[in-house]
């Protein structure tokens, strides 16, 4: 399908459900999915961080991708991510996403080697002159270790190198000058400004992005989906009901014991568990070396989806 | 071959000699390694930093490994990195570098991900039970943003997960604790430790470490081989002379302008440069998103050769 | 004057005008004081980071608490920064602060040392206990290097120990659990949320704090209290489009040289340069060791004074 | 008294005693200087990290400056810190410390501030031309967060602001390129380059260093001077014995459990939990907000005393 520009609403990142000696679980994917369009969302982010992509190898990306595209079939639009370390890597991952469909590919500053300011608008311009799809900037700090400014982000936009960002930075005063320079500068329009901090969706909205990507959005589609339609009516109260809602659901990424496990372990056994009690997945084991959540972990997480109404 | 134990010496990570449409020149790799052999360093490692693995095709890495670890015939032991975020990706590169003989494979700890300690500790693990050859934990705090400490690291050794370390911290205390613990913990013994960094090699070296594995190595194998063997005959005063004169040429390094590109940009084309200079490899190109020298810095790095009686 | 529980409004970090010989000058801090009273603020914070607290000898700190004191002569709330590296060493400045006459102290995590999260806790108890004024944590990561969790701060809240947070490290969902637990936690009713961030003071303001610490309100304090005015009148649009005037204004900041200075000598000498051409300081020297803007980026500065009808 | 150039030796940064109430435990601190002085040590180090002088009052400073210089009595050269945040807060402690009769002064960066290379140059400039002493540069990346190039020390040493280098950051890559810069340029001759690394002292004064300021050298000062002796002899087996026994002994500053304090609470409570158990000092209370050592964990202390051979 042909992508809009912007590109708006709620896209939430796909979590990739896992069979218990972790391989791909097809089916549990595609309930998801199913999960995900029933509940209103306008886009899907396949092989982003909260799909694990990071854990997931070229052959569980490319099941992924395969999987998600046929089944969409051009309902709505998919992103993938190409996420690696550099240029000549990312482009391999662009290379099969787009050769499954994908409607645009979503890539971040290189990571593990040095990362200057002309190195990075190299990366993107090289990577947007071979790719097939449109590119979206993914801005991580947390991970990749280099803050995309934006600055840059406004000048690749303008030079048509980039159709959207998704800027998880969490630096909201950065997110804010992006989607001015979006709204402003004539070269930009049609740029997707998209957050992807769960927590700050009716403030992004309000500031005029145009979309979120939300890790929670797996556990709760609904929810997203009715927070950005009260944003677009302008219902700002309700707006902030339903965010506090999701704020509060959202604690349940800190379950995990931090002597035990990191964050990422936390957070993603949390949604996967969420989805595995709500019924959408069959098992809710994380990739290696990630460590699973305890059954009393497991318990409270039930405990914040019977809170939210979910269960 | 079976891998020494420990692995001792000089042990240079092999620069990826690339054409000007920046496929992997094989010819010129080929010319590299027997220069290499030649000036008598005791083992390769591919597909390291230096050797630009991040920026190294799946396809570029089993290129680059089949070709050195055929060529070598078993001469000398070639240790393979196989970088990659997580376990299973690891796991990946692991297969096709011990189905192409190397004799250990080098492992950081996961990178763009979170990593939480019990999180690097399982992932060492994991991979030690599913590799077929020896693991080395490579400590590059500055690429994987989590320091190895000595404690974990001599764990690991102690329950035979790891073979070797190649410390690049810079860390100087942490890496004697671990010489420390590698030679008085008898459950460690045959554990090598390596130094990563080219400007202490005789103090790592004078600590108990088992040897080096020096980028530089690759412009100047005969300084490092000769350095190594005036630490081994205790000729300390000759080995700092010798050191000295490494340092000094490890200078071309920052030939590269910090306005410009970044200090894998710089150092890596200028070990390349140096290489052509030598007449070693054809062309000095590095891999996308670096920057490439520019001619008057190319120059410089011809200074540096000069100074140090290498041209 | 007894502190209103909670503080709410536009509370401007209070710029420090100095003599060319780096005294401060106390003509100019009094009509910098007239300037923001006249502007319709809400109270005043001397001795902050916009203040440059950390450049001011205690001599010039107690002037600067002393003269801002004993002019507002209780018109409105003054608090005052007591920023030092450890318990010891901020109580030395909370007892002079408070001599003075400040209604409240602001104070940071411990810096330069280690910081523990217990002794984070610890250092704030300690504070509290022995200071006669009401105390705010000042979470400043930037400069401290460590970020004061929701979790802490709302517990603080909840013992009585901080009478509110100004927060300024730009973590937008950390920012709002602290709000929605002020809220909603009965012991931490009257417990102040101020944002430190210029660019999102609509966006904070919505979300539920109570008010602002905006550095570029000494530039411009009309401009901020007209947005509080909006926000609190649900006039979400007319807000936007204020907080969007003042992001622009903001820029400033970015006038000084990267190539020449840090982001403190261009911002703080972009709010000075700003002051001056505005007729309200004589001078707009900061201390050392910033460096100075250039004629050329003070003309800037006037530029975007210009832009934003101030001149 | 006229420092030597270059000082040379072991200076101990010597610790503050405490009394239970937390003010300067006069007689322990003249107790502790004799014990240091009997050791053998070649200078004295006040009002440094291992003082406590983040924790330390102005007034506690003064104390300490003026109880260790008129004890001393020029028997061997007082350095003395002037840790603060800025150019004028580091004069307001140059100024006292040197009119107590300091016969140096010891500066880090600026930090809390943003620190731009251009700043941290104009700073040590600014304090070198107006303090009556000779200024010695603290490298101390952890606690400051910027690190002090070699290319700047060196170039701060031509031009006559540096007197020497304190080099507590822990990469030895850089250390080295200060000590032979001092060797080879003539402008810098006399420039004292000591290592804060208590680890790492023989590889230092092998590479050239003229001496070590060592934390644990106030529990051992003898070990630290039969070290420096051996090396100055060029006994580097004896030298290497010697130091791998006070490695052993540095083990005690993990003796704080890291889930109830900091670094900084563990090192320095385990100096002084030592240094009361070998009957130098009274009490081993350390500043707020720092957490006290459990009994237990002072036992194990005193575990690596008697491993030692000090007790």
């Amino acid at each position: 399908m042909t992508l809009p520009a912007p590109l708006a609403g709620v896209v939430p990142p796909v979590c990739t459900p896992l069979t218990p000696d972790r391989e791909v679980d097809v089916p549990s994917l595609i309930r998801l999915v199913d999960h995900l369009v029933a509940g209103g969302v306008h886009g899907l982010f396949v092989l982003g961080s909260s799909s694990e992509a990071a854990y997931l190898t070229d052959r569980h990306r490319k099941l992924v991708v395969d999987t998600v595209v046929a089944h969409v079939a051009g309902q709505l639009p998919v992103l993938a991510g190409a996420i690696d370390m550099t240029t000549p890597r990312v482009l391999d991952h662009v290379r099969y996403v787009t050769e499954a469909g994908a409607d645009a590919v979503v890539v971040t500053a290189p990571f593990y080697t040095g990362t200057h300011p002309a190195e990075i608008d190299r990366h993107f311009r090289l990577i947007a002159s071979r790719s097939p799809a449109p590119v979206f900037a993914y801005d991580l700090p947390q991970s990749v270790h280099s803050k995309l400014g934006a600055e840059l982000v406004l000048e690749l936009a303008a030079d048509g190198v980039l159709a959207g960002l998704k800027d998880s930075s969490g630096d909201a005063g950065g997110f804010r000058a992006v989607v001015m320079g979006a709204r402003t500068r004539p070269a930009v329009s049609g740029f997707s400004v998209l957050t992807g901090s769960e927590l700050v969706v009716d403030t992004a909205l309000a500031m005029g992005a145009d979309g979120a990507v939300p890790g929670l959005g797996n556990v709760d589609p609904e929810g997203y989906v009715r927070l950005y339609r009260l944003c677009r009516e302008g219902d700002w109260e309700g707006a902030r009901a339903e965010q506090e809602r999701l704020c509060a659901l959202f604690e349940m990424v800190r379950v995990g014991d931090p002597g035990r496990m990191g964050g990422s372990s936390s957070a993603l056994g949390a949604f996967k568990a969420a989805l595995r009690l709500r019924g959408v997945i069959d098992c809710s084991v994380t990739a290696e070396p990630q460590v699973p959540l305890s059954p009393d972990e497991v318990e409270r997480v039930g405990k914040y989806l019977a809170g939210a109404g979910l269960l």
